[in-house]
């Protein structure tokens, strides 16, 4: 490092301004190892405490993503369009809307991370697809991006090394919650990708990262701005994580969800949130209304679908799933959950589902834990539907009984049948 | 440790009050190792910008004491008192204070450290006297402490171990400006001697380590009040560091100036910063009025001398050098600086004059270096002092001509003739 790390740390912890080359000394110090666990722990600290400006927060995204490998995606003609979602329970929109969108003729190369805690995470419901590979190298995932319009795939190790680190040490040192921090993460590795344009999905509520709308909000337009001053076109959703999206959450039940919305069918949040992002990325894209208006019948149509059906055969997975969801497999037992009382489903706890999928094995406590891609939970009825004492709430796959009756035990608590609950809007805000 | 680190230190990132049993168990996490040195870098930072109140100030100054071996005094009679200052240039107080506190009756087992940067430490001074060892076991310290009425020792690496490890990653993480850390630090080891009462020399100016008045009454009113927290009495004086104290700067030459002090000689301003902390000890132990006015006295009688010369005996140096301070040695170079022009010592800059005995060798770049004890240098004329052209500034005591002549240098740039300056009080403030 040029400058003394203890200088540049006390800089930011007396409430300085960093400059582009002195924060990009410090992303040096983090992937070569001269700035020591100490003080990258005083640094990230120092930054949850007093902040970083625009600038500051833009030149740590960009000294991020030139941490390491950056994709060149020149040979791919148009304008490359990817989507990120700060995560949540049931969220398997990335599944049904890169094929979309690739149908629509914009290219989609998608880097996706796997899922911690309560939520999911794209890379582990591909990986439900038998055979289906997610560790692409950067000539593969070009290709593949070329050969059918988007690509899917984890970041490599080579993709912002600096964001490895700095995570691996915010996770443990109670420095996550910070917005520039957050901002840096998310975007140096999406801009590792060669994107030109982002479409975020922020959300907020119960299950969200960030819970409130007003932190929500400030990540959402911390996202836009740090973005555009890196050079990429971004618009951003604000949306709500309050309930389940969709009725699956689990590996496999929710490609089997994803695939009813290809196929035009499928709940209808997940349809609409996924016209809307998909709405976003073709405007991000230049496209016109018309196109836009058209993207509902390339999923009635079953355009998209061809498109998902290519791309899962081009990356090695079972390309039948596509028409054949009974394909992805079925864990070994199922159980129902029944309405203990009428009424109306006032409300789903999507973190106390988010937990029960984990807690089934459908997710992990700690980075590295293996995941069971056929457990997890079908709800049968959404928010707001009217049950009669007995009827189906939902169904729990497991890979034993007795996991399967904690879960129920769990499904009971998350679920609260009473007065018929206001609707809630899906889309709460929006940046353009 | 009981509860989760990353949970402890977002408390204190979100500006909560941590618990003693909190703040007890991130101290054994500091110990044990449990806690990493990204969290420990994370806690202190999230500290430096949250702050801690007095409470909290006390349970870590508890924790950071239980951490190691705590001495019982017990079988020493009276009222234990020990002195700390936050570190000078040329402040050889403790060398003088110690055996007339002693002279006077008051027990003073004094743990002292060793320099670094620009300040010089007690415990490198009394190596400067040939054979003297400040490696004690708590055993010999007890037995010195009951022969000679004092010791003068180092902290045992049993002692306080938490401030160690906490130290280490403060130096390098940007973590050392915090009232609460400092405090912690320099009482946990203080409470460890086993001490019934101390009195503290805080300094400000340009050689001090809270330079500004107001920083440095901060941290007085944090010393006073978490020492009385945790059981001792406290008292503090507010001293000038804006220039040298006394002439001699430099191990074995502070050495031969608190010996012309102890026998009833040396500078004006020694022997009054000696005097006031004296009294302060005496009133400290309880003693009276007319004990505090007989302590020069026991300064120009040989009392304190005497007492000096059997602690010099019992902890292995040489006693001769009581009444003979030639035998300390004399560093093979000696030049002199004079006046370049006539009039006032208008001002000397002891932060100048404290690095330039470091690049004698007389200092430490880094902890762990070697000392040269006999290189160092002696003002010839204090500040405010007429001079006339040619007259002798300073001496630059050296091992060779080349680091001779680069102190000369140093030395003509700090110290700047000029008009009579207005005198500065050496007590600025104190709190009894």
């Amino acid at each position: 490092m040029r400058w003394h790390p203890a200088e540049l740390i006390k800089k930011k912890r007396d409430g300085g301004t960093l400059s582009a080359e002195e924060i990009a000394d410090l992303v040096r110090g983090v992937v070569d190892g001269s700035l020591g666990d100490a003080q990258l722990g005083a640094f990230l600290m120092a930054v949850c405490c007093r902040g970083m400006d625009a600038e500051e927060t833009a030149a740590l995204t960009l000294a991020m993503r030139d941490s390491g490998r950056v994709l060149d995606l020149s040979s791919v003609p148009g304008c490359k369009v990817d989507k990120h979602s700060t995560g949540g329970v049931g969220d398997k929109v990335s599944l049904c809307l890169a094929p979309l969108v690739a149908a629509a003729g914009v290219p989609v190369p998608m880097v996706s991370g796997r899922g911690l805690g309560h939520t999911g995470g794209t890379i582990d419901k591909l990986q439900a697809i038998p055979g289906y590979r997610t560790d692409l190298d950067p000539g593969e995932f070009v290709a593949v991006l070329l050969d059918c319009g988007f690509v899917m795939a984890g970041a490599s190790a080579e993709v912002a090394p600096a964001d490895r680190r700095m995570y691996a040490v915010r996770d443990v040192s109670g420095t996550v919650e910070s917005i520039p921090l957050i901002t840096a993460s998310i975007l140096s590795k999406k801009l590792a990708a060669g994107i030109d344009a982002l479409a975020m999905d922020v959300k907020c509520g119960r299950a969200a990262f960030m819970r409130e709308p007003d932190a929500a909000r400030a990540l959402m337009r911390s996202l836009v701005d740090t973005g555009r001053r890196a050079g990429i076109r971004v618009t951003a959703l604000l949306t709500d994580m309050d309930t389940v999206l969709g009725r699956a959450a689990g590996n496999a039940l929710e490609v089997e969800e994803a695939i009813a919305c290809l196929r035009g069918g499928g709940p209808a949040d997940l349809r609409a949130l996924t016209l809307e992002l998909a709405g976003e990325m073709l405007c991000l894209a230049g496209r016109s209304e018309a196109d836009v208006a058209r993207l509902p019948d390339l999923l009635d149509s079953g355009a998209a679908l061809a498109c998902f059906r290519r791309n899962v055969e081009r990356q090695g997975g079972d390309p039948r799933v596509a028409d054949d969801p009974a394909r992805l497999g079925r864990a070994p037992v199922q159980v129902p959950v029944e309405a203990g009382e009428a009424g109306h489903v006032a409300d789903i706890d999507p973190l106390a589902i988010g937990l029960a999928v984990r807690d089934l094995g459908g997710g992990r406590r700690q980075p590295g834990d293996a995941v069971d891609p056929l457990v997890g939970i079908v709800l049968a009825r959404a928010r707001g539907a009217s049950v009669a004492r007995g009827d189906l709430l939902a169904t729990v796959h497991a890979r034993d009984r007795a996991s399967a009756e904690r879960a129920a035990v769990a499904l009971r608590a998350a679920i609260t049948i009473g007065a018929r609950p206001e609707p809630r809007p899906l889309v709460v805000d929006r940046v353009r």
